[in-house]
């Protein structure tokens, strides 16, 4: 299971990119809003108990001074993904950028880019294909969509400028 | 009393700076190493008792995605000051100020300007002399110092350019 | 009392905020225009002032080459709370920011994140509630409003998703 | 297995933390030279058959315009961890985190911050620890040292200041 | 022949000024779709084989993390020109330019400023006419339409404030 | 005489305020588009000959890669005033800035903040005023201008909070 | 007569560039430590008085949140020139420069590249130039050494490589 | 032929890649000193007749407010490579790159990364090899011997990791 979290509903419309890739793999998630500012205790014991409880990967969204990917990851050894939203009190998204990409050593947050809710939930996909053989030939398969619709533009430029 | 708190000892060559500040003003203070990211449960009890154990001010200093200081803050209802640390593993120090600075409505972090744990220890000076009168007089006392200094730089630089 | 100023009536819109947490916690305030560039007489006047005026605490909003909270921190020994703002003639905040931020050693200025007059007028709400129980019990209070805002977002997104 | 690679050897003072980790969690890894911009065909041969090669996770260091982890993400379907390297030619390394981070939706690179070779291990054994319970322990027991060397540091500094 | 390739059709709208640039020197063009990330395979494929399909010059628009520019230059002798495009999920194009700009020494690409597909072309026709006068005729009398348009501004802007 | 110079005239919506601040201050001006790049001989005449025609200060705008004021200021003795113009084709003014005011030593710019053409036009009365009296008087009485407009704004503020 | 001022005797390996471009032109000059922050009244009297004491231009250098150039221009109506200066607690020089450079309408500051005092000297020089035919001059034949020493270059430089 | 020049002879340290590139290939070159602040005239003359001298690439090095490569840019029709230099007087490369990237449409310069002279002199040879078979081969085997060192140290890398 994805653990899909973010500080505010108002992160939801960058968020949901993340909750349809895993719909569309057919992998169970499940959604909540956990702010590490506001609900710190409420973080922490999400942080500590996500593995007892089924989850396997951790998608954390959060943005301007974005504590809560980091933080989640201090507290449980799942892997956590970290989507830097470009939210309205941030700064062009350096800061979300910034403070969940440049963790220290010992505690890593694999980060995606700005406001890529879609890439942290393939990487999900990704990662828990690594053992699941049925999950990886789905993701081949998904590639050879993206490759096709460029097909298709490519097919439909060359006809505009020809 | 001033509560100090970093996430390494590393970062004691820039914070020993806050604790000179409170030994020069003859204010109380205790410091601890409390890492965000290697310590999180430390650092949410560290924030959680502050206040009853007598702390009024915490000066929590960090480099990279630092999230010590607001996280301490999310804990607590005391003045959390900020010291953006240019560690080893930071971008110039941008990180570090945007993780600190950035934290959104409802969970402040006063923050000070980068490796500035001096105006950390000032600023904590400052919100204890709101209520303290001699605190102040001896504040009023040192901003005369600043500028004794400058008086006699002004003197030395004026005799060598006339 | 809370001193609230800002270089500019256009400065209005960013730090109503900081006036409305004043008059939420029950704290008295003022407020003022006082120009560090247009009306640096006053703002001297302003800032040595402010102490035997009753001031205890002064927020300070500008946007651009931002000098207003620094130079009234250079004449007082009140802490200082600076709201950088991103004003029509600055470049993305970064101004704002760093002419706010990187105060020299000797005269701090608490700065908080861009536009966030909100976090500003919190912070002074933190530093009065040192030494007064009944507003950091209001402080307390605050803070598990913000926890029972998420708890709702938390109840109503697991709704949707589930 | 872990699959190292890097664009040159000069890369293998900040990549070597990469090998360490897989050496101390006892997990198989094999490392290197892939330049994305010197053999690209090599990078695709790379990238195309390291699936089959038994390799689980790819960890690609690069710097400057460094395209080497997302194009090897291009064309396999496993995770790909992306380290930005502040190089000689980097600028500061804005231009690794960059052109390692900011992957277009479909491709996605799980980042690690600036030089953070350790972090993209640690990450590794973390997505491999989602299928292995023994993996999952070493782990559980790597974030108690964390937290140990802490409690060490937190002793000493105290004993320094008391 | 200019070879004009982009990653997605969404780029058409910047990259048909370069388009423009080539049918109004009457050189002959070929446009096409090709993603580095989508298609790593085609990008090969266009690459390897454009100087023996009978192109001259290369010109590749991408945006965020760029990599189509390098990558095609990785795999041609011919000089390609990177144009950085500011796509919808850029972080204000400086990681477009970045990751075009910053090639390592061995591989140039000839890279012009964010959203400049005019200039690639016109680029491209200096390129050309190094070794065919007429084209640089051509260019002469286009810097002299440049020159005109000035002169007729400057009428325009003399006349209006005198 | 003040020389007002500018790329382009869609500079002129940014330049006209150091126009209308010559007018108010009653002193002559002229106005020319001159563009560093696609009429370099016209610059290079204008800058050599404006001294002899009786300018006094130039005012130079421009955008992006912004040349003009650095050129005409190699070429005169006259001082320069830069104006950096956040046009369409520039990186949120950056590029701009950068350009006119990084000179090197023994060819300087009097740069202004970005788009404060108005600015520009005070700076070149201040330039003037130092031999010149009665522009000197004029100044004084703009400075007292500038100080009531912020009385009169400090009188409603306060009315409207009390 | 030129007035140069600092915030701190340790600009003056910085700023002795603008007193010998002073010295070198023959201009009389005077130099003086005047901090913003530690002596504001010393400041306020410092711009107040310059222009009866016979100060034609202020150079005025600082660094970090560097006030002193726009809050002497603040109470004068003398042209000052601003210094950033890249002090030890700056970060890489952006603060200075934005917070001199970036004033507010009405108040301008001439701004310099980072460091360049020499050009903030030759900029004074200009300005007095205007009214000064010897030291227009004087600057006339200091360009032309500034060409003579480019043609040395270029002599010694062709024949190293023909 | 290719023509190379830069501002100062301290660029030589940087420039001269570009230097021994053209020997490498066997491709003629002139080397130069030409500075577009302090020899404007000479920098005219130089573009405006680098055609007719026979000139048919320019490679131009510049730092800070790099203007020389675009000044050289508007007077000639010949293609113009553009070396941003992180001179002594730049801040951090950003000016240098962005006052050589940032052209507006009409004027191309082919801008190369930070320093990295020999990408510029591989580019000019690109530009000459379009009509030039020989070179072209040239330029193949080049490539290959990019290759080659890559296999050696993978080989090398291989071995020490197994």
């Amino acid at each position: 299971m994805v653990g899909i979290i973010m500080g505010s509903s108002s992160d939801l419309g960058v968020m949901q990119e993340a909750i349809q890739v895993c719909k569309d793999f057919g992998v169970a998630y499940e959604v909540d809003i956990v702010s590490a500012h506001r609900t710190p205790v409420k973080m922490m014991h999400y942080a500590q108990q996500a593995k007892s409880r089924g989850i396997q990967v951790i998608i954390a969204g959060a943005g301007g001074a974005a504590h809560l990917p980091g933080m989640v990851a201090s507290a449980t050894i799942l892997p956590v993904i970290g989507v830097p939203v470009k939210s309205s009190n941030s700064i062009d998204g350096w800061d979300s950028v910034l403070s969940i990409l440049q963790m220290p050593n010992g505690v890593p947050v694999a980060t995606v880019a700005l406001n890529a809710a879609k890439n942290a939930g393939l990487l999900a996909i990704q990662m828990l294909a690594i053992s699941d053989a049925s999950l990886a030939a789905k993701y081949t398969a998904y590639k050879a969509e993206l490759e096709d619709k460029v097909a298709e533009m490519s097919q439909e430029t060359k006809a505009k400028f020809s």
